[in-house]
């Protein structure tokens, strides 16, 4: 089976794609025909050396992937061959608070990830896929899907009638304009293009801001909230957007703090952020009862995520430099054939 | 002005219209008038001396009223002159728990109600209405809607992709059914009749059981959620439905306890709810704070109460006639001209 | 190495002692020599054919266990050799809300259980135990302390100053007031005699029932609570104790159902629970992250689980004699020596 | 009557005893006899001009004060003459999140405070006082006791077991220490004196870490909670302190966010936030709800609170100079005689 791995990161040249044993399940893990991938910002934070937690080189990258079981280990319960799954972000985060050990438990980052043909993992970091979705649509789900349901529901959970604020047109900000509208929520979204607000629109954002047209975009959403400011805000830019984050937020609201793809602006001054009256929650993507509760929710409501483009398993590298030009309204997939 | 006093409760014949003097606002209060009002099956449950708690004879009744601004008291801040209003149901309770005093503090029952022209009340009572809603249709909501609200939120509110069951076609189960839907839920709802099952779908209900024709309901609504059951029942009947009920919820579930429509059915065995696993919650309409939160969401999303027949002022003994005989699909109002 | 089995339910007799061959690690698990073990309510009701949910005959009974671990399978990462444990009572509900499959994998009616010399487990089942505390007092908490913890905090946890009522001097319900003392909370305790009213008062009990002498204490509570109810109510009774729980507790409260201890009394009439105003929680013990808070506070805490007496490995029939005559104040545990 | 008023803020100079007209009663107020009141940090903010909200020239200062009940609106239901209060900080935030408009209603910023010898107010802004507390006890608790018992519950209550960190010695972090004790957590304190030091072990304080000695006091606390950091930090520096809160908070952890007292310090740098994987909440002081659920507590555990000293009424001068001094352990009161 050929598999993609690091032997560090730094450049896309040292993503070398080569040929590995088969491997075999052992006790209470299955082996999965691994069907699609998707990448995430994390992965070109960690291929730049920007990613803030530790790492490991030679790994098999990316953290979601979906797949079908073709055997089962001994002592399986959970699946069946046949069954159609992707993975939880964290394979061992099932519930309750974050296990803080997990955070050296990642894909792509300390665990080999889901770049390849075939995989054994552990059935209880598996989770069953809604019928309606592919194999590629699955895969997008693991990383951004889970964290902008974590950044909806979480300890807090948006009520119907909440404003909800999305930064942009990236795996999570479009799975928020989604789940917040299927939670009753309005949307406000922010873009830099015409092209992408109508996009934006067509999938379900109530108004759309074009940041660089009013760089003041905080102050605009706390308007388009009728004066009260947004209940909810999904940071995924950090430094850059969190001082327009603050001016747009209402007393008493949430920013789900996601990512620092934004590492412009100036550090937070205290008095603003006492000022804001707001929470801000530090987001690690979700635990699996949280994965499954979505994925009910997406199976009802026949979601489909937003897929961007998808490559196939030899192009990986493109791949990668598409996400890296930022130029996507969606998710980057794999497609492994 | 003119008011409807019950000189006692017991028969239609003790309610009596009269002329009364006009009222004047105190500091805090405002002077309403009032150009709507609705009937809840409470209302019935005191007519004939079922309600279970503490009244007084000789109040104006109805719990629910909505009206205009027309003079301010001394100190008034929330409002102006003009502004467009209905009641939250207890009129001192603002959030938190519930403050138990406050069970004597009822419209209708321990208070004079909304069955009159013009009233009093302190502003802090009042809540503005949606500028989509006309009087009658903001008058259909402080009883019913409210506690549909608290039913679905309340300390444990459901998520989208949850599956919520209804019973029959009054207020509360109507809003219950709207309200789930903005919530992203999926609804199964029971009711009596083929014609009022296509209303029912037609407001957004996934699935219908007819109670009748299928009197294990309970069983039939657990295949109709996958088998796991139902993750939240809006229980208004009580003893008569409870059994069935706990046949259909999940474990883990909530079974939210409002009425007690349906008093015919068996004492509740011990044994039958430990097995079902789930939690029954009372619930006691709701406060303020959720109040203007459901208005927010009602604002936002246009939902309209369903309005099953309005009376004129003149008519209100026709008005409960017609509940009583309990053929309504929605709420019945009384529009005060 | 040697264990007990019950060739099947129904009998002591059937209670069989043996020699077993020594079980190795699979991967993922480790070897445990067993020091304690202890007995719960639930072990009688096996025995005696009344457990309400499905069991095997054949198996090594008791959910409870604790001791060393003396050898490590593959991949083992939660623990070394030489670590001090027991096992958290659920084996893989890790977290979250009750994974309904977990209901038929429980210790002693579907697994192997902890009445044997040696196991494997799988590690993430396990967790550490506080240095202050024996094996035979950790053997005393999985079933028991997590139940009294979980009925204490779960979704909605009691606050400091509130009035817990706690029934009997089983474990659980002894468990309950240490922990509800150490929360903060003020504690009425029921019992039938002198003796074990002192020693619940000495244990830190604020108030204690005889509910022998007040049959009528659930109205006794509501006075002692000050007359506003009981908030939180650790229900092991049942249909027998339940009317007299919804007389005392508070509207609002919360009674956290546990047990079937007590099938006397008349089934629940609906009308009862209405009025209470109360929540019944229907509690499952509890899940590993509970597990792992709850040891922390014990550990911070010092406490100590309330042993009422120890019987040596041989003496296992003793054991559930000693459980059944129902004197016990305090955890029945055995000492495998 | 006698009062003080600050003719305009900026200097003691400005802070005038006149004689004032005894206030009467309106519908729903009552007249109180205020026996004490007391100081909090945002009086001097105030005065300086340093205080980050508007404010109104010529009130009578202090927002919190206790007394007893004089005489009786019309229409008044909770009270009695005769009756012990105290204010909840808030007038009109009786539950739920917190209304916007109710940050401009606050004593001694924007309306008249409690530094006066009678005073007339709604009934619904005051609560009843428990029976171990002088008048002088009562009124060092609406501001900083409230605020304190917010930090450890709101939304998201700290558990028994959990460690808490607190600042100083001002009146919000000494009942932080008592509360969380009485909550069964563990504290860290932080002071920089010996004889400090040793007064917060007295108080409960189960460490106490000199700042001075160790500017890197956030690693310290981290150390001392067992490496995994601390649950809760009760943080009343604000920007001079933020960053070693960062370092002592644990992943998952909240800092619950109430003072600005220490301006010294950089901007915040936003990754640092991030790596923390901690919680900010803004905390504006309480609800009555849970002013309530306090005194009941305090009540139950005979709480006393730190007294620094008692000022008779014609210092108030006095009162503030010592407050401004900052050498204070506990509460600034005056007694009004």
């Amino acid at each position: 089976m050929q598999s993609y791995r690091f032997s560090r990161f730094g450049s896309l040249d040292h993503l070398n794609r080569r040929d590995e044993a088969m491997p075999a399940p052992g006790r209470g893990e299955v082996l999965l025909r691994v069907h699609a991938s998707s990448l995430n910002y994390r992965d070109l934070a960690l291929l730049h050396g920007r990613y803030p937690m530790s790492w490991t080189d030679g790994l098999i990258p990316l953290s979601d992937g979906a797949g079908e079981i073709i055997a089962l280990g001994e002592g399986c319960r959970r699946f069946a061959v046949g069954d159609r799954v992707c993975n939880s972000f964290f394979p061992e985060w099932f519930g309750g608070p974050f296990p803080l050990e997990q955070a050296a438990r990642q894909y792509g980052s300390n665990l080999d990830g889901w770049l390849c043909q075939y995989k054994t993992v552990s059935e209880e970091a598996l989770v069953r896929v809604p019928d309606h979705l592919s194999y590629a649509e699955a895969a997008a789900l693991p990383c951004a899907a889970l964290t902008a349901w974590t950044a909806l529901n979480g300890p807090n959970p948006i009520r119907a009638g909440d404003t909800v604020l999305t930064q942009g047109t990236g795996g999570v900000s479009l799975f928020a304009v989604q789940l917040a509208k299927l939670m009753g929520a309005r949307v406000i979204a922010t873009t830099s293009s015409a092209e992408k607000a109508e996009k934006l629109e067509a999938l379900g954002a109530d108004a759309v801001i074009d940041y660089r047209a009013e760089p003041q975009w905080g102050t605009r959403a706390r308007e388009l909230s009728g004066g009260m400011g947004v209940d909810r805000i999904v940071e995924v830019g950090g430094q850059g957007t969190l001082a327009q984050s603050l001016d747009a937020v209402a007393v008493g609201g949430e920013i789900a703090v996601i990512g620092f793809l934004d590492q412009g602006g100036a550090a937070l001054d205290f008095m603003r952020y006492f000022l804001s009256g707001a929470t801000l929650r530090r987001i690690a993507v979700g635990h699996r009862e949280d994965m499954e509760a979505m994925l009910r929710a997406i199976g009802r409501h026949g979601l489909r995520p937003v897929i961007d483009r998808a490559f196939p398993f030899g192009d990986a590298r493109a791949a990668f430099e598409h996400l890296e030009a930022r130029r996507h309204f969606g998710k980057v997939v794999i497609q492994h054939g």
